[in-house]
């Protein structure tokens, strides 16, 4: 970042730039989108009942655990929390909101924010996605309303990130045309679930189907796990105890005894067992069969990604609020007005983030959009969707998610520290942002397993041999024959050339253009992710050919891998941003967006410069000039600064922050 | 990170590597060093006491800070807490134990840690250091043993960073021949006074002491603010509230309303009022004066930098243990046994954490064996002691405090993310070890103005003109007359050439040595250092010259200003710990530890390989020689990460952690 340039020619250009005058009401408009009237309704109740983040810490964990549950089920009356289901039993009928309202929820508290998304996204998801009509008649109205409470109880304890490989089993007893469901193991005891060690009646449960002695891999069930709040016989549950943060939600876990429950148990979109014992699919293939399966709850994985990037802008309101006010030294003489803000350090720790965020936002909007058109087909699960467009839709939520979630942590880290030790008391907001979206990065699948997963789609380029791969790690892909396959008839040229066709005019872009030309820009992350992805196939296959052990193989290139797939989601992340700012009319709104996306696109490349220096892709001197442009861009945001983050729309009474945020101290 | 190269040459380097047996025990020893027994009597006292890791979670705010007082008494009772206090009191007149005896504190809870650091090194150091005999006879004895508790009132709400403009007042009453003590406006209350809120009776206040209408600046007053557990008259106390962490501090604001203390309460080391009001000192400089008085407290900056590190330890141990054990996979087939840590990315995660943890251990060794050797002067405060050892001390502390707490701040982070959301859960550390630490990188000093502070030593080459500028921040600096003539006159000529002369050869050294030549890591370190400082002192300079305001000239070279402080930093601590291994006789100890600081020197110049190829001292083909190596290193420590962490000696008791660390789930 730090340069020797002498500091005038800066000047001059400076000089030539008019600052916009940014209109935040229209700004917010843009963010808001296509769901603005669904955004203030869940503003609305956030504010409603913004006592709730002051209980959060004076309540103990069982009173805090009651009073969340109140204010769920208090949304759910409004609305906000069922849009995403069928009108037909009291839903909104539309997905798109049901995302946006959640994503919103992520201003106020966040145990309210993980209560609803485990009751409506993810218990109410399978509900809907895996179950059919006798499911939804019996289920779908009393858990929209929060009458019933669910749990999803899929993660165990010993299999983390591989669900395919779970231990729970649920065996056809064809006699008594019951399903019996055991846990056979510690490792296989269901763990961090979420509604499970207070208030779920119900559970969807993914576990082993086995019928007459033959595995069909893993399915899910409704069963009881309490009735009338006592838990049934055939379950035992523990409470996970405290943690550290999100103590409104009443993690837990839960094994099986020989649990009998019946036939209709059997969320059945995608099988069916017979009451004689007959297992049924529409879907032959079994790997097939389970991935169809767990894409339908691609929704969970968008809504964290949401979250993170939404509670990151609690964070960034906040300190740069705090910053605008703030000055270093009260004391100096009073000719000297300098604020914290008009630093230059602060500018460079702060106003990447904020740049970061609206991009994150954008690209949110897109994904969140796909994952609306997808799911909004004919029926409430249609096998014949078009698939590719569901990969590509799960690559992007996988890569966003992981974005969005560690800009999150890192955001509101360094949000925190730029309010000094002030925002160490609990009643700024930090303590509870840091805490609560810790485990954002590993929950709905850790992000470096969901980067790995980016890479795979990309390398395999949705190709039929996906189906034979499991979707959960590199290492068994690079283990199987199927590695060789793919890479060889696949990956190498084939890749190659579907992304040598995103770029302007192949190969022959203007490295000399314009730092602050997006097409400069693009071209650059769309260079990096080919020259990238190239590299991590060739080393794949050379590796293989060596006659190393796959695991040594894939250990060796598993950081490539990673990095491949965050360039590839960065691109993403910026095209949705440029398409973004290219459909706002040519104002100032306009103007100060340019300068967000130029600013995101240059931290980026500098992020990775060294890399671009590398391959030959930036000399010295641009490089210089590109940390230049950084900081002018920062010092030309400054004066509008405090204008973007308002543009958020988090409610002033949200914010709490008392004394960072009082004005003419 | 990324290369494209081909693996097989790493290999046959690999082949010829014998990977070194470990002796964790003689690691151990070594890195405890000479004060190893003091460090084994706090491992015993927080074994003794580990139940309150419990506690900490378990019970109420009012029931824990007693609980920790209790704990901080009963350590105080064993000697561990008074080492640093002259054997007449009851202490241990070893300042060095004493600081060996705080950070290892750091395994266990950390209110513990930081009540011990109030009471014994904020509270107990300004009676020492700033007191004079009659105030060691009248409150050492008893605040050794803790049976009186103490608070160091400095820190102001409006005045965090600049103690200097600090606005309580007190005012010397001839008459009645005492102090009277005012907190004049709301900005200039006390704020995050440790133990104010329950437990101090006594409190070095620093206020702007006035005589005869005439203001000498700020000095220290001991004064009651409880007496027998009830405040006193003229003091108001405010509990600070909730914080992130630490709970089990008691935390304050104190306002003064005309106390009334006697003229004996002003802690006269440095200067002295006499019963008819004539204010007398040996140190003329008012500036000079104030900056000595600070300089005595250097050692809460040593401190928290040693803490932050030993924190460190602990998610670090915790983090490799259960790589170790963990598989990606469990239901992998059996031959294919990996576990997390056989991975490459996650080696790339934890390794260069472990190195830098090791690199920063011995830096601190270093600031501690030099604040031992400053402090353990003739006297308790010896004004006549070399000036230049107290100021380059003052530096180093600040460097390695900035480094050790952000250190603690990602590694403690990183460790919770690759355990996965078991991560999340209180019982195993990391819930405290982040809420706790999080606060070290502003407290004793934001780390950015302590980097600054280290700049401006840097820049000043400890010449004469220090005294005249403010420590706190570069803007006054820059604002002031003497940057001319300091930037002129000293900076730009006489820096080069000392800084030129620690390089091997000058200008002249191998830029095409072997990556594992210290000598070359050192040099590159090196040239870096001076380069940027160089680049500092000109754009001071120019923008000076141009006659842009000094405020702004100053806000667009800070990240310049910050970067050169820490890159002087990570030469120091490269340095120390390439000393500390040349002292390790030639045997696979000192095999594991030059992997290590291999792995530090070339994660410290990867990190930073941008500006190296920008500054034409690392062509591509070298920079991503440097990552493969990198790479390898990691390989190479992989089987020995294990006793690397085991090395650090954390107590098993304190790790907590059972289903991370149970073995052969």
């Amino acid at each position: 970042m730090a340069t020797d340039q002498a500091t005038p020619p800066v000047d001059r250009r400076q000089q030539a730039f008019r600052t916009p005058a940014v209109d935040v009401d229209e700004l917010t408009a843009l963010l808001d989108g296509r769901y603005r009237e669904v955004r203030e309704l869940v503003r609305a109740n956030l504010v409603e009942h913004a006592q709730i983040l002051v209980d959060a810490e004076e309540m103990g964990q069982a009173e805090f655990r009651e009073r969340v549950k109140d204010v769920v089920v208090h949304m759910a009356s409004t609305g906000q929390t069922g849009m995403g289901f069928p009108t037909e039993y009291g839903g909104g009928g539309d997905i798109g909101a049901s995302l946006a309202a959640f994503e919103t929820l992520a201003f106020g508290d966040l145990s309210v924010l993980v209560k609803v998304g485990v009751q409506f996204g993810l218990f109410g998801g399978a509900i809907l996605q895996l179950g059919t009509k006798i499911h939804h008649d019996r289920y779908l109205a009393d858990l929209i309303s929060g009458r019933t409470m669910g749990c999803f109880a899929m993660t165990e304890t010993g299999h983390g990130s591989n669900v395919q490989a779970l231990g729970t089993v649920a065996r056809y007893d064809a006699e008594a045309e019951e399903f019996v469901i055991t846990t056979p193991d510690d490792a296989s005891r269901k763990d961090y679930i979420g509604n499970a060690a207070a208030h779920a009646e119900l559970a969807a449960v993914f576990a082993q189907l086995e019928v007459d002695g033959e595995s069909h891999g893993v399915h899910a069930f409704v069963v009881h796990i309490r009735r009338d709040g006592a838990v049934v016989d055939g379950v035992r549950i523990e409470d996970c105890g405290d943690k550290m943060g999100l103590d409104g939600v009443d993690n837990g876990r839960i094994w099986f005894d020989g649990l009998r429950v019946p036939r209709t148990a059997l969320l059945n979109q995608f099988a069916e067992v017979t009451p004689e014992g007959r297992y049924l699919s529409p879907i032959d293939n079994p790997n097939r069969r389970f991935f169809t399966m767990l894409g339908t709850l691609v929704q969970g994985r968008v809504c964290v990604g949401g979250a993170g990037i939404n509670a990151a802008k609690v964070a960034l309101t906040i300190a740069t609020r705090y910053a605008d006010r703030r000055r270093q030294f009260e004391a100096s003489s009073t000719d000297e007005e300098e604020r914290l803000l008009d630093y230059g350090m602060h500018q460079r720790r702060l106003f990447p983030m904020i740049a970061e965020n609206y991009a994150l936002h954008f690209a949110q909007e897109v994904v969140a959009g796909q994952l609306h058109d997808v799911f909004s087909g004919p029926g409430p699960v249609d096998t014949g969707t078009d698939e590719q467009a569901r990969r590509m839709l799960e690559a992007r939520a996988a890569g966003t998610k992981a974005l969005g979630t560690w800009h999150a942590t890192r955001t509101i880290q360094e949000c925190r520290e730029a309010c000094g030790g002030a925002g160490y008391l609990s009643e700024n907001r930090f303590t509870a942002l840091k805490a609560d979206t810790d485990v954002f990065t590993t929950f709905e699948g850790d992000n470096h397993v969901l980067l790995q997963l980016v890479a795979k789609g990309l390398l395999t380029d949705y190709s039929s041999e996906f189906e034979d791969m499991d979707q959960f790690g590199m290492v068994r892909f690079v283990a199987g024959v199927a590695v060789e396959t793919v890479v060889e008839r696949t990956a190498v040229h084939k890749l190659f050339q579907s992304i040598r066709d995103l770029l302007p005019g192949g190969d022959e872009w203007d490295q000399e253009a314009g730092l602050l030309d997006p097409n400069y820009q693009l071209a650059m992350l769309r260079f990096r992710e080919e020259h990238m992805l190239g590299g991590v196939a060739r080393r794949l296959k050379r590796g293989i050919d060596s006659g190393m052990s796959p695991g040594a193989v894939f250990s060796r290139v598993q950081d490539h891998v990673i990095a491949t797939a965050r360039a590839h989601t960065e691109r993403l992340v910026l095209e949705a941003f440029v398409a973004k700012v290219a459909t706002v009319p040519d104002k100032d709104t306009k103007v100060a967006l340019n300068l967000l996306c130029d600013l995101y696109a240059l931290t980026t490349i500098e992020a990775d410069r060294a890399w671009f220096m590398e391959h030959g892709r930036l000399s010295s001197a641009r490089s210089k000039a590109i940390s230049r442009e950084v900081s002018d861009l920062c010092r030309k945001i400054r004066p509008i600064a405090v204008d973007l983050v308002d543009a958020f729309g988090v409610p002033d009474a949200l914010l709490r922050s008392p004394e960072l945020l009082a004005w003419g101290e």
